[in-house]
Order: C-alpha cells, then sequence, then structure tokens
C-alpha cells in the first residue's frame, strides 16, 4: 500500500448539470494522472464525499486528502467541510486531511494571468 | 488608444477581508502585467464593477472585459451579472463583454494537477 493518501477534488456542488461538467473537465488532468483519485460534492450533486470515502475504504483505503475546488475559503471550507470531516472520520474511521482550497496556491495565479492574455490575443 | 478592452478581473466578494485578500493575491500576476487590468467584486466588497467603470471612463476608457474569477457558471454569471453589464452599459455610455468563467479554460484543470502533485509531494 503506497503512503499517500486518496487524493478527493471536492467542488460545491449544484442541480445544475453543466456547474458538474465543468468541474468534471477541470478535475481531468488529476484524475488522469494520479491514481486513485476523485472527485466529490460538498453538497447537490453525487458522488458526495459519503460515497467516495465509502467507496474508497472498501477498496483498502484508509487515509485521504481533500483537495477544494473553491478559489477562496469561506463558510464551507472553515466550517461546513470540517464538520463533515469530522464525522467521516469517526463513522468510516478513516483519517482525512483538508488542504488549502487550490485558489491560495500561486499557481492558479499564474494561470488567471494565462487565461487573461489568451481573451486579450482573440482581441489582436 | 489601444484597441484591447481594459481588464476587469470580477470575483464574488464576501464581508470577510480574508475571502479579498485571497482574490487579490490571485489577481496579481495579471495586475501587475497586463496594464488597465484591475480587480472588481459583484458584491459585498469595493471596489464594485460600477466604480472600476466609472474610473475607467474617466481616464478614457470605453470598452472594458470581464473576465470572471469563478471556476464555473451559475446563477450569478447567467443572469445577475449580465444584468449588471446591460445597466453598465447604459448608464456610462462604454461597452462591456463578458468572457467564460477561468475555470472553463484548460489550463485550469493542467494547474490543478500541479497543485494535487505539490500536496502529495508534501507526504513523500
Amino acid at each position: 500500500m503506497s503512503g499517500d493518501p486518496a487524493i478527493i477534488l471536492l467542488a460545491h456542488g449544484s442541480s445544475d448539470p453543466r456547474w458538474c461538467e465543468t468541474f468534471e473537465k477541470l478535475a481531468g488532468p488529476t484524475l488522469q494522472s494520479v491514481p486513485g483519485s476523485r472527485i466529490a460534492y460538498m453538497e447537490l450533486a453525487e458522488p458526495s464525499i459519503d460515497t467516495v470515502v465509502s467507496e474508497g475504504v472498501t477498496s483498502g483505503t484508509r487515509a485521504f486528502k481533500i483537495v477544494p475546488l473553491f478559489l477562496a475559503a469561506g463558510r464551507h471550507l472553515r466550517k461546513d467541510v470540517p464538520g463533515m470531516i469530522t464525522e467521516l472520520e469517526k463513522s468510516h474511521g478513516v483519517t482525512i486531511t483538508l488542504a488549502a482550497p487550490i485558489g491560495e496556491n500561486p499557481q492558479l495565479g499564474d494561470a488567471i494571468c494565462d487565461v487573461v492574455r489568451q481573451e486579450l490575443a482573440r482581441h489582436s
């Protein structure tokens, strides 16, 4: 068994399937290249974190790391998700760590700058 | 005058200053390298889009492009922001185009993959 935790890319979720499609595309490069990584939704869409942890446990995973597909931390990441993690750790007997939201990584600021340059190139 | 529209990086906004600080950092590389680019908030924080457009007009700008610092399009980007744009175009006599949310650009999926690899590297 690898010492790495299984990665869960956590998106907010929505009843609008277009919302979820965007996050599934965003998760694509990670899901294709990081073994055992999954996407999960906080609410309003499936799979939920509970579903993903539950399936991971079935296949022998005991440690998870949630990487939030959020640009910044609001109430959800400061309060709701930590509360969900405490419950999931108890009910499944697993360890779950919560990474910073992706938007706190400088890599994202650079990607945004590239996107803006692409937008401007359309005008020239 | 350049033919390029002035870039407005649009974030949601929050009364929590930590939220805005994260977006200001995210915007940093763009603000530093794209002349005339600004950050604006949809609600709950300043500067608002109205403030930024108003100041742009004062300095001679007549065309703006809003690049949403949102990972996906929900009600805000499908309805609220287009409504705000129509009002701003009327009241300021300007042209404002709305780009896709940054999360629809494949660049972001690649950046997320890099972030995940950095998270995993902390464990090895």
